[in-house]
């Protein structure tokens, strides 16, 4: 399986697109090629119970994806009556992203939540959900701001993520659905914008990996997040970001 | 509650984009105003197991709101684990409408599910759901129709929905979220394209309505489904729809 | 599919007992022709959640059939651990309707449970239900007025409900189950004792119907509830109903 | 608490009404004093799979309360979505009680399901459910025999059930809800025709029981039960029961 | 099926270890021959809500089968969603058993939870499970007493569970698996330390029992449980037990 | 928090106990320090359905704590009627590590399922559960080949898992409970005898962390997966394991 419309380090088009719907106080339509996922951010002014009363705030995350989004109709999880292994890991992964650059203290008693959904599937979704998710975030937050709500807004930086994998022995950078199931070794990777490491998991899919192979994809990963985090710095109208 | 920005018996903009999303046979993004319904057809070769054997196709659709459709969000219902009694009651509308404007037995053992998913919602969903699907399961019929599995569509005729209300005492056509949650009566009409009644759901919100507000809300509705199926044939590029 | 045993404008035998059981502040045992539903309402001092505090009350309903109500046994909903589409459908009417003839905000902070339980299924039991459950409110909200808690009964009129349809091209007023499986249009109305409709719903089985079909459906569901609800006079040995 | 209208080891007013529904094979409803129980026997021309090609047939029982069948209303199974511990304890022994006199091979690979339930509560209802459900199978296997498909009945002698306990002290015979709330040791005893225990669970709610007590119970329980034997023969139009 | 490596009379090897696990209050490993359950004592400072307010206490249990447990597998409860009737009706009677040998109110508005899961299973494992669960109550109350938050425990007297049946028309103590699925009678006897009796379930698996037999049955499982509780207290490290 | 009885690249205490339960084809209680998982493989004669007729075998697990396994009681997931989405993450990452060291066409049409139940936990359950699972499987397999329905083990090799954290600023080898509670990062390794990464799971649970951080982290993790897997060897009583 070669790649021939772009290069191995090449990202596919990255669009992002903001104030997508008109109800969520953060709205953001991300394209990664032809993966769409459109991520909002809601603010509610009530933390869960295990947080009441200790003055921090909360953010979280759902991900879902539409039936018809992927190749062939998969079953509506509202439907079947309960969220996957798969959906609950990424919804995880993706809640954890975004409070790892958030002063969650700062925020008050607040949740903010991050719904991901998967209008069109291409691989990768996951990353393109905590990459729309961020800039989603900003936005909600910087609405607590206008409205006097908060002084500065809680978010510390921006984070990003990207998907890399080993296919056909090729370390490759965001894989579509086609490399992603033909690939020995996948890995996802969440980096903030200062280049700090937020979740590195690197899964052998066929054969084990070698550390060589892993050190070749983190290379590609980080610069691939570099780029990222331009786009959306471009989308938010900034060259760059940083609290206090 | 006044109605300013157009008159009583005056739809808001209706748009219709045909091949929406790129893996259904059928996708349709279909606005009314702020309301958008993301409505997929896919085709499966087999049906349910009541029908398995008897040589008669199926028709069934599934509705979903994201849950930041709405102006507050709403839980997600795969979170839940369960459909609202709302969800489940709207999705069987869908399927009977599109049924009863469908050949069964010329379709084969075959099933075509409709996802009807809202983006964004401003009162009529469900209407809109009904009318953007119709031009998804046109559309999933003619793959069948192109690939040489079946002669001809065996859908009959188009079929199309609005909702009318008493608002302020005031028969008025499409209502929108903030006439909705005010009215008085609430009438939901599924008509097919020659005329014929498919559905007509009328409910007092307040007080019992007469016979005569009955006929005049049917009548704002007959008037506004004639215009809608000119945007389905419009979208469609054809100027009238006959089987056979 | 001929009816030979009554006039196509003739119900069905219709018998109401009051007092049925004798746990419930309402109990109320309906027949129309075979079809046997037993209605309870039971009066509980505390209202749901989103209605705490704001002086109102509420009513709701619940609906279920026996397993072997009907023709071949039905899966037990407590069994399969979750209620079908058609029951939330059913008892969210049976709710409306109540509702639309009682002053909640009359009844204070208490909630009305109406039990609607189908012993013997022959068609109607939506209708057998609304008819039935409006006698058990009465009752319920009598033992109110009788125990001092409330000055008058917050029931401003009475409610009932009819089915009507088309078999064999012939407009019927009160279908039971061989008329609804062979019937056209089938069409459930409620309306209150002061002629104001209240629900009008108007489904087509098979082909499409015309606005004449719809206007001799109502016109024969007019004069079937006038009738019904004689007996709802009768039962409660009252020759009117009046608040006020 | 005494007991003052009936002897410690009288029955309540028993009462066995067949045909009581017209669906099911077998339909009975059952009055111990204020106690309704509506018990139907449904034939079914299948086994579960762990019993498929094995040449045996099968009895299971399912048991349920309306909701407003107790002094208090309690809440609806199937809108909880589970079946309590209790009603599955209680399901299983209706069940096992009934296969303990059938015999299952001569039913052939058929399944009757008895399905209780409980129209109005005064104590006793699984008891009554047990014995009720007796002559429902009766009737359902007789249709059986009637129509051909078995040359007799597999029913191999009657069985019933009563509740005896210790009240303030003293050993008494069918407890109604009061007596039960309200009794140190209480005990279901299942009993065939000839004689021989079926299931015998006896319970201190309070203070341990001693032996002597437990004999005493066993005395009432018999002696009750053998009662209740000539009550269904009664209802069966008949003075004793033997097959073969 | 004969009994060649133990007397009718004759208990398995019994073997209870105490502190099994670091983390509750109560932890016992109960061995009953090839039978193990551990049970573990959880104390917590508070009750259900039925009781909140009323300064008596609570005492509940929970049961479970390990998948492989088993000597084939089962499915896990967990995965599957719920749990079955059996294990309902197990985990009340544990319960009830441990309820009945505690003064509630001495123990104040505290809850203690007895997890009782089955590591391997080889017949008796309800009885192994409620023998087990009062040792490991027993420690827990005294960490209550150590502390100072009780002065004196609330446990009444030890109490422990046999199983006993007729196999092969002999009666039999203390079932293996191959015995209990073999056997016509089955009984489960609870029984205090003082001889009182507190839960007797006998059950006819084939035909059903005579006076005489339920006789043999109770005296078996008297002596037998004498001993049991002798081992009850070795493991305790004391000769008697008596409260105040 | 500084770790004062062992050394900061020091295993916990590591014992293997095979042939632990007398029931499954392998069954093994792994304990790292506290930590204890009971570990058992069961072989079934059938394949999930998406494989059946492909001529392959598949291997799955499942995770569970008992619910005071851990220092305050959690609820038992088969009481709360669903599996939270940390133990399907781990029962996932459990399955994808062990079919990467085994040949599933050479282990035919058979399904081996590993059940991994957390007896006692204090930290890095899952990466015990894959070690412990791994000897389970290899007992199983053995199992197959010594019956004849196998010529040789389709495992090709050993697997281990260790966690590894930076605590207090320093990189620790196999953290404990207190020390996974206060970690800055955390990372879950999966390595295979031969030295291929299976799975690398990094964590940011405090501040992001950075490439150096990164590889002294891979660095102790792979000193302690290889002193695991020596344990491992030295439990099979085997020096090295290869297959063909």
């Amino acid at each position: 399986m070669t790649r021939t419309e772009r290069k191995p380090d090449q990202l596919r088009a990255l669009k992002i697109s903001r104030h997508y719907t008109c109800h969520a106080e953060g709205s953001v339509l991300i394209e990664f090629g032809l993966t769409k996922v459109l991520c909002t951010a809601s603010v509610e002014e009530s933390v869960p119970s295990f947080l009441r009363g200790k003055g921090s705030g909360w953010i979280t995350a759902e991900y879902g994806m539409l039936p018809r989004s992927t190749h062939t109709r998969s079953t509506r999880e509202a439907a079947k009556g309960k969220q996957s292994g798969r959906t609950q890991e990424i919804q995880r992964l993706i809640g954890r992203s975004l409070r790892a650059v958030t002063d969650l203290s700062a925020l008050g008693e607040r949740q903010i939540t991050l719904d991901c959904d998967v209008l069109q599937a291409d691989g990768g979704t996951r990353c393109a959900a905590i990459t729309g998710a961020c800039v989603a975030l900003h936005d909600a937050l910087a609405t607590l701001v206008a409205s006097g709500k908060l002084a500065t807004s809680p978010l510390r930086e921006l984070v990003a993520a990207v998907s890399v994998g080993i296919v056909a022995g090729q370390p490759r950078l965001d894989l579509d659905y086609a490399e992603d199931s033909a690939c020995d070794t996948d890995m996802n990777v969440v980096m903030a914008a200062s280049g700090g490491l937020i979740e590195v998991q690197g899964t052998a899919e066929g054969a084990p990996f070698s550390r060589t192979e892993l050190d070749a994809l983190l290379a590609l990963a980080t610069q691939g997040i570099n780029s990222i985090i331009q786009v959306q710095y471009t989308a938010l109208g900034i060259r760059s970001f940083t609290t206090k």
